[in-house]
């Protein structure tokens, strides 16, 4: 019953009573979300998602963040999914591993477009669209994330198909056959990291959850049970899993609240070494290092174990690349990660000086670093919670310039500080198109 | 190395190194294919997915067989992919419950009509996606079947992504991409069957495969070892696997030939059992019969025991209903799967009468009835090969009746037959146009 119950309480909790700290944290993660689709939305890939807009004749409908075409609902849901995650510095529910936004809001802005919907509703429907796809990878986590599932997807879709049948204004029944149509859709390997296919996950997440939606508003069946069922998501996708953990504490504990945001536009593992690794440009200049050992939790190495990485893509699978531009340049945002960065002859040769080491103690949002000069000097930083961590959260300002770096641009100054004004008041919108257009046609200058 | 040998091997087979017994076989997969495609493309799911046209603003490009519409590329392959399935009437890989053609002929039928292109590559293109999906359900069967996954869809949507890159030309690189592309988007849960979700996913595996084909060509990256990566594939979604069998007697194997045709619009499984009450009508006049014992199986029973199904689709998954329809009417085509036959009150009664028993000795496509009369005469029959089987396959003749009898109502007798025809003659065709303007536009009756 896990799955009709999950559907009660999606439908019975209104706008009124999310909590005002949800619905700030809404925004925040709303304006995270527009900022790195629209810092994006000029990569190659994009254009190749966009191209096939003409392959297939396919509807001028709504917009697509940070460009001038208008495409269907369904292309809008892929391609904003995708932008989002390409520079792997979107959101992170840090308990799963989970980027939230990047399979909801694009289902949320293409219907809030396209019908012109209530911003409070729009609001109600991203938060419990994201608290359905993080209380569903919480029950999986992690026997589903280690056995091989971006959870970002196969969660996501759930998300983004109770989203989609919040805001098309779905009864219990029909919300029970979109979720189980986009159960039967989840998917997305973790095999896939490191190439283009990897931002194509949220994309398609949020293309199949709204989908799941379109024809479940028809009356399309499905099963009911789609969570909990013997071949069901759970039992399937998950070598071990706790289907309580679905609705337990509803409307009490917002899984929304441990989402955070990426000071640095890579895997979050790697940041508490960026972290440190900055503090140390404190004690010492380029010349005179012998080397920097930095110690991390196991898990790290083997997911950023790349020595010499040669595309920006690599480079943010790099602990190498990534400890190097923090003590290079004192950041590690999109520009430290392009491919001719990762190629400098300067930054090559520094990160021959990059030791890893690993040390099963350390939490995953740890790391030390330890430098030693040539003269034979030692100094030590110790981070216990990274920036960005729950313990230690993005400001609203250090958003604001995350969010003005990469958008400027494409939207220019002006444009990106009416957005960052207009979402931080979303609820009193007279409608989302104010935000949008800001973003997509006539105020683009790429 | 296998997606890459799988590559290699699809990449370097031509038309002519394909055995004529094939090509013979791949033409009555897809006359069998068309057959079940038009016979239900006026059921609601099909009316529920054409209206996405609508709202999507979508383009119109190819057909829906038996439809007046045409639609893109992408809705096309859901259409007609899902159209095949919903009788579960098609075609079956035996020794995988897999049924190959319905994620294959749709890509297949779009990009041959859109493009207009050469009936033999068509074929070839049709062949060398089934032996794809088939030899990669091969590799996970059956424990990747048990666990939950329908395998027509998971493994299908390869064998689309393949036949789609065969047509647009790849080249080795494009289509390990294409098969990454493919391989992350692998979805379908067995907890579907029962529902309208369940054709849907050989249509969603054709969409997606597409989809995956189209990307791939324009440079999009994925993984280049989806089938055998640690993360991959068969790891993520087989918890058993044999990955030699991906290649294995590659040429000189076709598993394309194992493929089956149903005379029945069930389940494979209940196949043995209908043969048998088919015969048992020789013996008795229904006002005499007490009781029918039907002995299968275990794992018929598991799939098919439903005693009271409410509606067509459900008594496709009733053994009673089944058997029901065997000796009452000697025959189980879609007209014996009608809501109202399911609930006929003289239907209804019989059902009760039917005793299913297991025996794990029998296989699966074996049965033994023993009808008991009222005046203690007994009979019994046993099936040891069902009609349809590989042992005991459907004639031409067979197909044909089958065809006709599907598409007379949509498309009417004469163009029937000229289809079939035509089907016959596929590799000589001036174009895949002639075939499909007879099932479509003005030639629809409905």
């Amino acid at each position: 019953m896990e799955t009709r119950t999950l559907v009660k309480n999606v439908l019975n909790t209104t706008y009124e009573e999310i909590p005002s700290s949800v619905v700030e944290h809404a925004k925040k993660s709303i304006q995270n979300w527009m900022g790195v689709a629209i810092g994006a939305a000029y990569h190659e890939s994009m254009d190749m998602v966009l191209e096939l807009k003409e392959d297939l004749n396919s509807g001028e409908q709504v917009s697509v963040l940070g460009r001038p075409e208008k495409v269907d609902l369904l292309l809008a849901s892929l391609t904003n999914g995708m932008s989002s995650h390409i520079f792997d510095f979107d959101d992170t529910h840090l308990d799963t591993i989970h980027h939230p936004s990047g399979p909801i809001a694009p289902v949320v802005f293409a219907l809030g477009e396209h019908y012109d919907l209530e911003p409070k509703e729009l609001i109600r429907a991203f938060v419990l669209g994201c608290e359905v796809e993080l209380r569903i990878s919480n029950a999986v986590y992690p026997s589903h994330y280690s056995l091989g599932w971006h959870i970002t997807s196969t969660a996501g879709v759930f998300g983004a198909a109770a989203a989609a049948g919040i805001l098309l204004k779905f009864d219990e029944e029909q919300m029970l056959h979109a979720l189980g149509l986009a159960g039967t859709q989840s998917s997305g390997l973790r095999e896939m990291f490191g190439t283009m296919t990897k931002p194509f996950h949220p994309g398609k997440a949020a293309q199949n959850g709204l989908l799941a939606a379109l024809l479940a508003k028809k009356g399309f069946t499905s099963s009911k049970q789609v969570l909990e069922a013997k071949r069901g998501f759970a039992s399937v996708l998950a070598p071990e899993y706790n289907l309580d953990r679905i609705n337990e504490n509803w409307g009490t504990q917002w899984e929304l609240l441990k989402n955070a945001f990426k000071p640095y536009a890579c895997g979050i593992v790697l940041h508490p070494s960026i972290d440190a690794c900055i503090k140390l440009r404190d004690y010492a200049s380029v010349k005179d290092v012998k080397e920097i050992e930095v110690t991390v939790n196991p898990y790290v190495l083997e997911l950023t174990g790349k020595p010499e990485p040669q595309t920006g893509l690599e480079g943010k699978f790099s602990i190498y690349h990534s400890a190097t531009v923090g003590f290079l340049e004192g950041d590690a945002g999109e520009d430290q990660y392009k491919d001719e960065v990762v190629l400098r002859p300067d930054v090559v040769s520094f990160r021959s000086k990059v030791k890893p080491t690993v040390d099963p103690n350390m939490q995953e949002d740890e790391a030390t670093a330890k430098l030693t000069l040539i003269n034979g000097e030692e100094h030590t930083v110790k981070i216990e919670h990274a920036t960005g961590s729950i313990e230690n959260p993005m400001t609203q300002e250090h958003l604001d310039t995350k969010f003005s770096k990469l958008t400027q641009p494409i939207i220019g100054a002006e444009n990106g500080k009416k957005v960052i004004e207009k979402v931080g008041n979303f609820e009193n919108l007279s409608s989302i198109k104010e935000v949008i257009e800001l973003c997509t046609s006539k105020n683009i200058l790429v």
